[in-house]
């Protein structure tokens, strides 16, 4: 049918799950449903959103969004109230579907690559939460996306999450295929869309340098057996992870491991050149270039890539057991080891949580990486008290920036410090970081962990008020 | 061996491991090892302590502790500094220790109830890391205490993480009892000693009243088919745990079944109605009189409850698989639901995290609990920032007090505000909450969650300067 008459099935009030997991999101159904002055008051739950969002957020049509959001216009209106964001940890968010958490799910929008003979749904380029999706709500529209070329049929592993560890990355226990009740299904509409550009961060000096220290620490444990030369990672996208990847490259490793929730173009190019020849990924975040090579080389990567649902991507119970190393990206961390990942200055909501947590909280080896500062210097990453925690000190086992790496293990908080400070905190910030702790070390008396209370925050506060955190 | 013998093994700077989750711990052999003059700088490692950290805190013979305690003597040494102590959730404390993060294990020293013809050491009362102290440490000291009678043996279901969920509470994976190397034991004491008196707070009213509102909703998660009638509930001890069973065992619940890591006398009782069915626990925490029903039972207790390693009672892969109702107690928690349970004002350690956060953050459905208000009313136990966080956000599901609960599910932070203060607060903090969130979210423009972060810790500062978090 055509996008119109499929989006008409649409009303207002209706909680809508939405395929995509940054790629493999439906391209024409969604645009329709919110165009000026059809549908208000929509719940729209989707793995993780990106292009799409900018026409949802503005479009007046949606109050509530959950899960990862990665769209200035959404950030916006979250931000502003007019879209509640309920931020989840991402590995949770099949089983709370499943629980019922966001209420009744109306219609399921999936894009797909094809329907064969037997009924089997052949998935797009992502697979995120469509399955439980699927399972979830009463009515499904479809979109079959014709720019995808038959050859993914086979890279998916699709199973419902049974908390059973993997016998190793490639092992399949599911279908290839999703499946779904033909009575649910209302709709089909044919597409033939390319993926919307995503513009990930370049490589820069500051990344090259963390990934130096990463290196470092990597070497070091596998020098000291801690880990095994053809260790398994996780890993988001950008700059670092490349650079992280490049040097284990160069330095002759081979074979190694990757269980995560993105795989974006460096990593296909690692996967040709054998140093990654097993991973595991909920999506593929592409550009142009990187579906074309992936979609001419369907055969070769099927043999060394599968995606699985986010719930077993993202599964704590698949992850503990991989013992693998988790490296995450931090908004800000304090001198204690909390880790915010979502709201800047404790308040303004950017990305959500993702799935950061799900993996360093049951990784062998969790390392949180972050620039030293923000806004050319203005924001030290570094701070006396994070003003909001995603990953407490519980979780992280290693922080690093460009300047070095502390390696927070078996430590008390009052030695965490030192260990940053020195180690992670640019240059400008150190003195002045110095000065809070050994303040508040005066003024706590007996305590295992020393703070100010009156000045915890102070350099958030006098970032929004004069534009820098630096005392003068 | 005599104990003093045993314990002239232990050199200064050396690691210990202590057996004991609570109960359990080595009775005659550390007493000698800390007595005045003998050693210094002693890294001490054990899954949670109790009665005998009162003599190692204020021996000035240990440097460095791990991992939960229990201890008014031991809060101040760590608080004062004279003890490094590491807070970490207690589900890795093995895995910690098996990467090597606390270095070198020089001496494990174990409790047991007997030893085998074939070398099998049988456990005494509780498990914890013992397993992975005999695995990890270079020599073993053995306290085979008589006090504990033969029939336990046959209880302990040993084996270490395979990270793969257990097919039911009762099932057995492992053995009944240890194995170690006979060559790494270096010396066996006898002793004859029952478990140290615990002093469990007994119930009130306002136990009584949280209890009703945790019953308020598992009853209605029960009657919406979100949870079965013979629901896996993981408690803490104490006074709510035991009433929430009381009454569960009054509404006509029966066959329920326990997943957790402690089990104190109440258990056995509710065992021995049918209550509970099935349970599985670390430890056994019992009084005398718990102990003197307990052990002239062991055959009955047996078809019920199985003491696992801490490594499987708090396995994150196991707990996500069970689908819990977890249910441990907060310090303090926030109008967004973030909850601190260690640091007092931020600053002062009691126990540590333990499990809370492995059984909330695997939970179906993840509950904290606490009094209203604490310190005759003086402190709220909800503010507008908790001043340390070990839960965040992301992994609590409801909040309840005497005076109601917040089910924080699916809700953004703004909405959880409403929640939290309407339904948890005592009503001398109500407005006074109100106002703070209100003025912060005139102050902070568009923004997911509203502070004003000059007053945001204002609550505990005024405690610690007035005595009160009232404003007058």
């Amino acid at each position: 049918m055509s996008p119109e008459k499929a989006a008409s099935y649409i009303k207002s009030g209706m909680t809508v799950g939405l395929s995509g997991f940054s790629t493999g999101a439906p391209k024409v159904i969604p645009i329709e449903i919110v165009k000026p002055g059809k549908v208000k008051n929509l719940t729209v739950i989707q793995g993780a959103g990106v292009g799409l969002l900018k026409e949802l957020a503005e479009s007046g049509s949606v109050s509530r969004y959950a899960a990862f959001q990665w769209s200035r216009e959404m950030h916006n209106s979250i931000n502003s109230g007019n879209i509640s964001f309920t931020d989840i940890h991402l590995g949770q968010l099949s089983s709370k579907l499943r629980n019922g958490v966001f209420g009744k799910m109306d219609y399921a929008i999936i894009e797909c690559s094809g329907i064969n003979e037997d009924g089997g749904i052949v998935p797009s380029i992502s697979l995120g939460i469509n399955n439980t999706l699927l399972d979830c709500a009463e009515k499904v529209l479809l979109e079959i996306n014709l720019a995808v070329p038959a050859g993914i049929e086979g890279m998916h592993d699709i199973y419902k999450n049974d908390f059973k560890p993997l016998n190793g990355i490639l092992e399949r226990k599911g279908e290839t295929v999703f499946r779904c009740d033909p009575e649910k299904i209302a709709g089909i509409v044919i597409t033939d869309h390319l993926e919307p550009k995503i513009n990930f961060r370049d490589t820069n000096e500051v990344y090259q340098d963390i990934a130096r220290q990463v290196l470092t620490l990597l070497d070091k444990e596998i020098r000291a057996n801690r880990l095994p030369r053809d260790f398994t990672l996780q890993a988001g996208v950008g700059g670092v992870a490349n650079a992280v990847l490049q040097g284990l490259s160069e330095g002759g490793y081979r074979s190694l491991k990757m269980f995560t929730e993105v795989l974006a173009d460096g990593a296909l190019d690692f996967v040709k050149s054998g140093v990654i020849t097993e991973a595991s990924t909920t999506t593929l975040d592409l550009s142009p270039i990187g579906l074309e090579t992936f979609f001419g080389n369907t055969e070769f990567y099927k043999k060394h890539i599968v995606l699985r649902p986010l719930e077993i991507s993202n599964g704590v119970a698949q992850i503990s057991a991989m013992g693998l190393v988790a490296m995450n990206t931090a908004l800000e961390a304090d001198i204690y080891g909390n880790i915010n990942s979502t709201n800047a200055m404790g308040m303004k909501m950017l990305n959500g949580i993702g799935g950061s947590n799900d993996f360093c909280r049951s990784a062998k080896l969790s390392i949180f990486i972050t620039p030293a500062t923000a806004k050319n210097g203005a924001i030290s990453s570094i701070v006396p008290m994070v003003s909001h925690v995603d990953s407490t000190e519980h979780d992280v086992d290693v922080i690093a920036t460009e300047y070095g790496y502390a390696d927070l293990r078996g430590k008390s908080p009052k030695e965490r410090v030192k260990e940053i400070i020195e180690n992670c905190v640019h240059p400008d910030y150190r003195q002045q970081l110095w000065d809070y702790y050994k303040g508040a070390l005066e003024l706590c008396g007996p305590c295992q962990t020393p703070h100010d209370l009156s000045k915890a925050l102070s350099w958030h506060q006098r970032f929004i008020k004069t534009g820098s955190m630096k005392q003068f």
